[in-house]
């Protein structure tokens, strides 16, 4: 099968890659859609040292799995865990000890023909909601996730910086609870999307110090960082979501000082989010910079890492087949 | 009045300053001892540009004040608030944005013959507690203060990183909760007083790695802070107890995978300081390595900065006079 292979930070267009096979409680997918997510563009530059075909961002059709997921449409959770650790014990299996991880630790992903993930992974896509727009159920939970771990209401005041794929979707998701939102960026034209939605903007790298409850870090470098920490009243909260190449400095006496809580958060929960696309309430058409089939990849990578761009998709194969 | 002055990083023993005159609501108090924190060496080597009298770990007796003080031995809080910003009608003195900071903000501290308060800020030394033994309640405050952040139980795997003053008293205070607590430090007979107390200890750099719900940081170093997040499980705590001068550089990344929160952690309650001091829970002695007069100051911090020494006392001036 054709894929797009990530070896010693070099990504290759596969022409014969085997089709991969299921193991025991794994589902055989043939992936339909999938989406170039700035960690794809991390790993590239060598944030963890992964080999193989990268994605993790799709929706398929299983070809191989039992009947109530058999040539339905899907999306899958992409930490495929042991089930028998200390951490899947206690229900944490994002945070499994053993786990792979869909076109990012150990397990070929989604910019191929075909993947596989275990069945308890997959999720049906509603009938409502096309191919397109399910390809953002993975970043939308990632966002949702935020409020798995922080109680968000409307009596909060909350900052999100950065206007890219993932501030864009942070942003949909946390004006949902009502709170008093900001999305600070560096770019007009992003940050428009936003106030189509009725979500307040600033552009340019000002903004109120010591003001928010809780300031969203969505740009995965030290400048973003800072300007968070800044943002943040006394007590505050700072939640970190961009996983990046290289290290962060900071001043840590400004949070010991201003008592700031810093939170780490990754990987959310699927039916929440194709539960808020069902509804329509995440607009993800507007965030769509381009589309490549697969065979067009590396293409795709280009145009990915072009200043300005949001959401490129590849389209690898049709639903009717 | 005698007193230790800090000006562009230098300290002087002054002989002539002026008796600081007590403002409304302020209570005038004669320092009867006071420690050295680590926090006045972080003040030397430029962490914040303070100029003034240092010092703000001190007991007293008050001369000017109200009647329940008068005559009376005292500590006293820190954080001198202002009572009508947004932090303190929210009941958070500690983060009052117009605040001064006894010896550290705008505000003369300890390390003279007279320092002056707010009335509200002051606390009774009990009966039972040596002058002394109180001079540590505002470490242990701050070391209770992680309590007031987190809830930690006997169910809890703590790790706390550094044997130093601070090491000291945030591992005394957490082993009261019954937790299942470890130190990591680098002095064996720092470590040798935790263990009398029956606190299991580790010396070296090396510890089991994912394994801690808590780590508390109370190096200010790298490595220290290194130590503490590798120490911990996924979706771990790391609070950050230490202010010190200079900026952390941190794998950002790490902390998003792993689902890390980061606390940082300042000044805590008094009052359950000195009921823990009146209880004789927690032990002093031990970490005293030495006593100077006011007049020998300067001597006090040149012990206070060399290794191996634990707490540093300045004795300025006797209970009768």
């Amino acid at each position: 099968m054709q894929g797009i292979w990530l070896e010693n930070k070099r990504l290759s267009l596969s022409q014969n890659l085997p089709i991969p096979k299921p193991k025991t409680e794994e589902a055989l997918v043939r992936v339909l859609k999938a989406g170039i997510c700035n960690t794809d563009l991390e790993l590239l530059r060598g944030y963890y040292p992964y080999q193989g075909v990268l994605g993790h961002e799709f929706v398929g059709i299983v070809e191989e799995g039992p009947s109530i997921f058999k040539n339905q449409r899907v999306v899958g959770e992409i930490n495929a865990s042991c089930g028998v650790c200390e951490f899947c014990r206690r229900g944490l299996k994002t945070h499994c000890f053993e786990r792979t991880v869909l076109g990012i630790v150990n397990h070929h992903g989604a910019f191929a023909q075909y993947l596989t993930l275990p069945i308890e992974n997959l999720h049906l896509v509603p009938q409502n909601v096309d191919t397109e727009t399910a390809t953002f159920t993975e970043p939308i939970a990632a966002a949702l996730e935020i409020q798995e771990q922080i109680n968000i209401t409307s009596a909060e005041k909350v900052l999100v910086v950065g206007d890219g794929k993932l501030g864009q979707l942070v942003a949909q998701t946390l004006f949902l609870t009502g709170c008093d939102l900001v999305v600070i960026g560096r770019h007009q034209d992003k940050l428009n999307l936003l106030n189509t939605l009725g979500i307040k903007t600033h552009v340019g790298e000002t903004i109120p110090e010591r003001t928010f409850d809780v300031a969203v870090e969505c740009t995965g470098n030290p400048v973003g960082f800072d300007l968070a920490r800044r943002s943040l009243r006394p007590r505050g909260t700072l939640v970190l979501k961009s996983t990046y190449a290289g290290k962060l400095t900071l001043d840590a006496s400004a949070l010991v000082v201003d008592e700031i809580t810093v939170i780490g958060s990754r990987c959310g929960p699927f039916a929440k989010a194709l539960d808020l696309l069902a509804q329509d309430k995440i607009k993800v058409k507007p965030m769509i910079s381009a589309h490549y089939p697969l065979s067009e990849g590396l293409r795709a990578f280009d145009k990915a890492q072009t200043r300005g761009t949001l959401k490129v998709l590849l389209d690898i194969s049709s639903e009717l087949m």
